[in-house]
């Protein structure tokens, strides 16, 4: 604990012993209100930065805006109303991008500085928590041969599933780059997804599995390993290696699940996208559903899915390919649609407005899980 | 995603889709070392600021010390040799703590700044990962009926536990203020102490639970809630209430454990001590053996534990008082073990070198925890 956290445990702590602390609390200054969302949506930032020459906010989807200095060095920016969601967001001082140090919800990622707002909404949005049963995380640890190290795994169960006797179908679902396994839960909200649309009746109760997605960790130091152009072949190999050889039998034995290949999607975002339609396109022997959010596919589709034809592809119940309209991505993924098209295999073409975000993975999960498992 | 995020991620993209994009790669700036752990353990920081008047090092368990202004607006300091461990530590900007921005891993709080340092040691220590089976994490999430809101609470499960038929013991493991429910993980490695534990012979298989330990949640709202002079006592009895009520029949229900007295421990550190204090001995017939690190102990102990005497204490099987030497709650709980030895209970006093942190954390769990159910 830090000096100035321990002069504040001091206080709480003498106040939860029941000690009249309060004329020395008084004295504490008031925590800043850093992200204040008013009630027609509109939000202020505040941060403190009393010498700094420059602060702006970095949000999440749109360009960064100049923040005004005023009393007591705090800079202040108000923005919107804005939609109901959950958004990134930093500050960026003088040039370095910074946590918000007043927020305690920061988007855990090994290379963005990210807090997380919460722009709350009705309980129809499929990310709000509402009062419906709610299913339970599981995270795995293991020792990867095929990669090398020590890594985790997330299971999503979904409500009813200790009490019930049936086996239950299984999405495996992605994060990105620099996301860990935590990230669909974490920031994506996948488990309050799920349990909202199971309780809704839209979605078939089943697993999500959330692996670390990556088969060459080396990808994320960006000093040495990005200079090294075999990574991204072996990241994406080696992640289909340890999911098909480590993760999977692992859940399969852990769960009751159906083990059938109809009983099998795989899905993911950006790097992850790229890893489900790579894993996926290259085994549909183990998978029948495979969706592609906003996702980093391979720039040579003949080479990185070479069995795939017309006749292979007919064994997919669904190929679901969504990307947003103003994402860097989005041509890349038109491309791919094209190359589809002239090989004459079917699949479901996405359009959404947004950018390279999660507010528009979150409504692609949304919107993916409930074609699951019919 | 934030502009300089997305410009990065575009970068990524291309190269995990095989784009040879290291030409525009080698223009980014390489990312600041900002805790570098040297061979001999010494660390150098490093935070950029360049307008800072003064910029400091706050680091658990000492004084804050500045650092030194270089190039490029780079503040640094190096310190140590450090004594392999997980340290907490945030840089001081003109006085606004912040996380390290190039630190994925922050500690997740509701008030305080803190970012985690991680000084690796040899396998024996006991929060060091190894190639030891490992058990598993469970997230469970409710609605508390006693609090009245959405809650979690994460459960430990033993290697082994799937296979076996056998019922486990379980310790009931509580957080400090400020931390939530995930902080004997992320930031106390439970589940890392348990594992190895396990695998040495040391600590009987065990299932750990870890709830939210807040009966009033409006104790974190410094504005109002602190002014409140009955929040404390609220706070504790609620969720005494809540343990008892809600967490220990859903984990009972969930999971196969025993459920008797003698195999249910409860133990916790700072206002989790208290709590620990607070409902083990004002229930001994659910609990026989309580722990206490570091306890925010009730300042009037007839009035906290009135049922407590040398007959019903003598039901227990351990009652563990640890504090550090430099921890400012080190006399409370001298005084309260003066009290316990007035009215003839027995007990374990325990001292350490340390103060309020989670370096004696730790230890407390790793010296705890094979004391149990024998």
């Amino acid at each position: 604990m830090t000096p100035r956290a321990a002069s504040r445990a001091v206080l709480a702590c003498l106040l939860l012993a029941g000690v009249p602390a309060f004329g020395v609390l008084a004295q504490e200054p008031p925590p800043l209100k850093s992200h204040e969302v008013h009630e027609d949506r509109s939000v202020t930032f505040r941060f403190r930065a009393p010498n700094a020459q420059e602060v702006e906010l970095d949000f999440e989807g749109a360009d960064r805006r100049p923040m005004q200095k005023g009393e007591d060095g705090v800079w202040s920016l108000t923005i919107g109303p804005l939609e109901p969601d959950l958004y990134g967001y930093a500050f960026v001082a003088d040039g370095v991008t910074l946590f918000d140090p007043a927020n305690p919800v920061q988007k855990k990622n090994f290379i963005y500085v990210s807090s997380l707002l919460h722009v709350p909404g009705p309980a129809s949005l499929p990310w709000e928590v509402a009062d419906v049963p709610h299913g339970r995380l599981h995270e795995h640890f293991y020792r990867s041969s095929v990669v090398g190290d020590e890594r985790d795994f997330y299971v999503y169960t979904p409500p009813g599933y200790d009490e019930g006797k049936q086996a239950y179908p299984v999405l495996y679902l992605l994060h990105g780059y620099s996301d860990d396994a935590s990230a669909w839960t974490a920031v994506g909200r996948a488990h309050v997804i799920l349990d909202n649309l199971i309780a809704q009746g839209k979605v078939r109760p089943m697993l999500v599995v959330m692996p670390l997605g990556y088969g060459a960790p080396e990808i994320l130091n960006r000093t040495e390993g990005w200079r090294d152009p075999s990574l991204a072949g072996r990241n994406v190999s080696k992640f289909k290696d340890a999911l098909l050889k480590e993760v999977i039998p692992r859940v399969e034995k852990a769960y009751r699940v159906k083990k059938d290949r109809e009983s099998r999607a795989i899905a993911g975002l950006s790097m992850g996208g790229g890893e489900s339609l790579f894993t996926g396109l290259n085994a549909i022997d183990r998978f029948a559903w495979i969706g592609a959010f906003s996702s980093a596919v391979a720039d040579d589709p003949d080479k990185a899915y070479p069995d795939l034809n017309e006749k292979t592809a007919a064994r997919l119940r669904l190929l679901w390919i969504a990307c947003g309209r103003d994402d860097f991505l989005h041509e890349r993924n038109r491309s791919f649609e094209a190359w589809l098209q002239a090989k004459g295999i079917r699949f479901t073409p996405i359009e959404t407005p947004g950018k390279h975000t999660w507010m528009v993975w979150r409504r692609n999960l949304a919107a993916f899980a409930p074609l699951l498992f019919r």
